[in-house]
């Protein structure tokens, strides 16, 4: 049976758990795809560290070029994490005409249009299932599987972290820090969690699905990020009484006419490209996504609605992501087709990702109001002169003179005018403390 | 750019929705493939008739050979239906060496094992994307994205008649012989509908996907089938009270020790593949999957726990299914690269397909009994003498002498004694009606 050489740079969580699922799936591997993948070369930061699968000794060096370098080596995978050594690892690889696998999403983030530009140069291939939402195919599905369509509206779970506090926060009623607190003795979020849940590293995620799915590249400082450090257990309760649940979503959604003509004639696509906590309805699969599972729902203009479920992190899950890659560049490999995977970025013509003032939205807004008379006309009066229509409000039983909560749910608005409504509001003098502002998806 | 001519067989629902989508969208999948995919030549049944979407009328005729023989059609769409004429046009084109699509799940079922035997033999490749799930990407997913995996269990709702008439069935209140005539009016079952309500139709889909994942052929004869016309409105209201959604399921499992060894030496797996209905936990994603919509959730040994969903039939989504599919087969052709995706039925050795019988579950019972002192230690005896225990019991308050109904969940039992001991049941005395039995799957 023909053999694939490989060579592992990191052997960490991801790489101790690929060579795990090696270990136990290996034969299974090959008879399915005729051909044996051999972990020849593994580097390493630390050679003499314990870790939880073992690495064999002969194989392991600190020295990444080793591996890199090596002529036998013929398929690199990168799962080291980082952007500064990972880069020059990927760089060398593709330079050197061999196909890299990466788990890593801020690499692709930070450099992906230069790394893809090299891979392209060097007729190599750069596979990088494993970089969103770990155990979920969400880049062959997008790259290979929905081909065949535009890709309308794409909204995703795709942080783990946050998704597993905001379900405690639920199920709990319990503030974000002390879930926070426990989630970071648990293992569920790390010791700095900013990364998580300030919204970047769904902001990472989101921004290379847009690209993938709309052929442009799309930079991580274009995709509006808000985190869920401000969502409290009162939002949450007065969304389920409404009949939401709040899930922080990556969004990428065509906006208005450009989204092409009926004839498939191309225009610019202009797209919403953002992170942010939104109330979506209960009755959609999405709110049943719990704990640390991710799920993206993906609307095709062929294909329709459609949503895939399954563990965004881990070593295990990400491992399955990591062999799928593996797979596809052995086989590759082998059969003589290197550049087969059609490429990352690959439309002619660029598109806009628009900013969020542009974008209309549906908004949850909660302020805490004197329960007085006349109070409520002159937050009416605010929205009325900005055009910006109400379509529910929850005013609970108060007692006169207290400041008591009121929920307003609002229509279709543009952000920029929202954020000028609410801070009109803001100045009111019934109104205390600062208007909170949650978006609806109502996903229909 | 470089042109890969497709010869469509079938101008109906499906060929129609193919053509459709390629005028649609057959700009942008070129960016995104690097070449252009042009239907050359499409065999219909009546090349006069009216259509929703216009084919070409000089690229039709009504001879399918004239399309499959045609030396400049490099890859054959097979999108007529049927298991007759379709084999023949299948057998004839990938004797010609040339790829073929289909989105025909009846032919696969029934020839499958021939058919890609003689892709195997031509050096050409039979794709099937579009024959189990319609829009959901499960082949590609199970062949591909979870190649590393061992599935140890996979349950889907693969059938959206039967999904449709269950979801208004406990929405409604409604018996099923209501509900399935006024589906019969709107279009969501067929005037015969035997293939979808008894289980056929899933029965099909589960098989390709048990032969799929597990590397033997699973013929439709192995697949233990019943379908949801003994379900009442009854059964699902008490399952409900129990926090159970009755759905028609499609089982894979891999069952007792055979599932292989920690080291990956494969065992010839023991599997049990059926179709039935079953109560599925509320809180189960699946059990939130409505109406025409189809899900399929697979457990994998390294990735855990995925889940898809999707539209399962109608002409778009098995279009998109039926692109990606022309995608492969183009993109293998122009890579050089026809054999490249992986075979249907791939391993060494055999598996082997556990007669339903030796298989264990879990069941929901509903009985007729009389209301009078003695009743339920009469049942209660039969079941222990049979070692088979309850788990709980719901007796609604009657009135003496009145036949009344009580529920028994039950535990683990084999199905063969499980089978015993109900005939035995249903003898007594005190028993009115046939006892009814549904499986319970609680997807842990």
């Amino acid at each position: 049976m023909q053999q694939v050489t490989l060579g592992l740079v990191g052997g960490g969580t991801v790489g101790g758990g690929v060579v795990a699922a090696l270990n136990r799936n290996g034969a299974l591997l090959a008879s399915r795809l005729g051909l044996t993948l051999r972990v020849a070369r593994i580097a390493v930061q630390d050679p003499k560290k314990n870790r939880s699968t073992r690495l064999p000794p002969e194989l392991v060096t600190a020295d990444w070029q080793e591996v890199v370098n090596d002529p036998t080596i013929q398929v690199v995978a990168e799962l080291m994490g980082g952007t500064t050594t990972a880069r020059e690892v990927v760089r060398t690889a593709l330079s050197l005409g061999k196909p890299v696998v990466t788990a890593n999403k801020a690499l692709l983030s930070a450099h992906g249009e230069e790394l893809f530009a090299i891979a392209a140069r060097h007729g190599a291939n750069l596979y990088y299932e494993a970089s969103v939402a770990g155990g979920i195919p969400i880049i062959k599905i997008l790259r290979e599987s929905l081909v065949g369509n535009r890709v309308t509206r794409l909204a995703g779970i795709v942080n783990g972290t946050c998704n597993y506090i905001l379900t405690r926060m639920k199920l709990e009623g319990a503030e974000f820090g002390d879930v926070l607190a426990d989630a970071q003795r648990l293992g569920y979020a790390e010791a700095e969690p900013s990364l998580d849940v300030d919204g970047h590293d769904a902001a990472h995620k989101t921004g290379i699905l847009a690209s993938l799915a709309h052929g442009f590249w799309v930079a991580p400082e274009q995709v509006y990020t808000e985190g869920i450090r401000q969502i409290s257990p009162l939002d949450i309760q007065f969304a389920a009484q409404l009949g939401y649940t709040i899930k922080l979503l990556g969004i990428v959604k065509m906006v208005g006419a450009n989204s092409g003509d009926s004839r498939g004639r191309r225009k610019n696509p202009s797209i919403q490209v953002s992170v942010y906590p939104a109330l979506i309805p209960n009755s959609h699969v999405l709110a049943s996504v719990n704990y640390a599972f991710n799920a993206i729902s993906v609307r095709g203009d062929i294909v329709g609605d459609t949503l895939f479920y399954g563990r965004g992190a881990g070593a295990e899950p990400t491992a399955s992501a990591v062999l799928s890659d593996l797979a596809d560049a052995a086989l590759d490999l082998c059969h003589g087709s290197p550049r087969r995977v059609p490429p990352f970025v690959c439309h002619e013509g660029n598109g806009c990702v628009l900013g969020l003032d542009e974008v209309v939205s549906r908004y949850y807004v909660r302020l805490s109001v004197m329960d007085r008379p006349g109070v409520f006309s002159r937050i009416a009066n605010v929205l009325a002169k900005a055009r910006i229509g109400i379509s529910s409000i929850i005013q609970p039983e108060g007692h006169a003179g207290e400041t008591v909560p009121v929920i307003l749910m609002i229509h279709d608005a543009p952000n920029a005018a929202m954020k000028r409504a609410l801070a009109q509001i803001a100045r009111l003098s019934v109104v205390k403390d600062t208007p909170v502002m949650i978006r609806v998806e109502s996903l229909e």
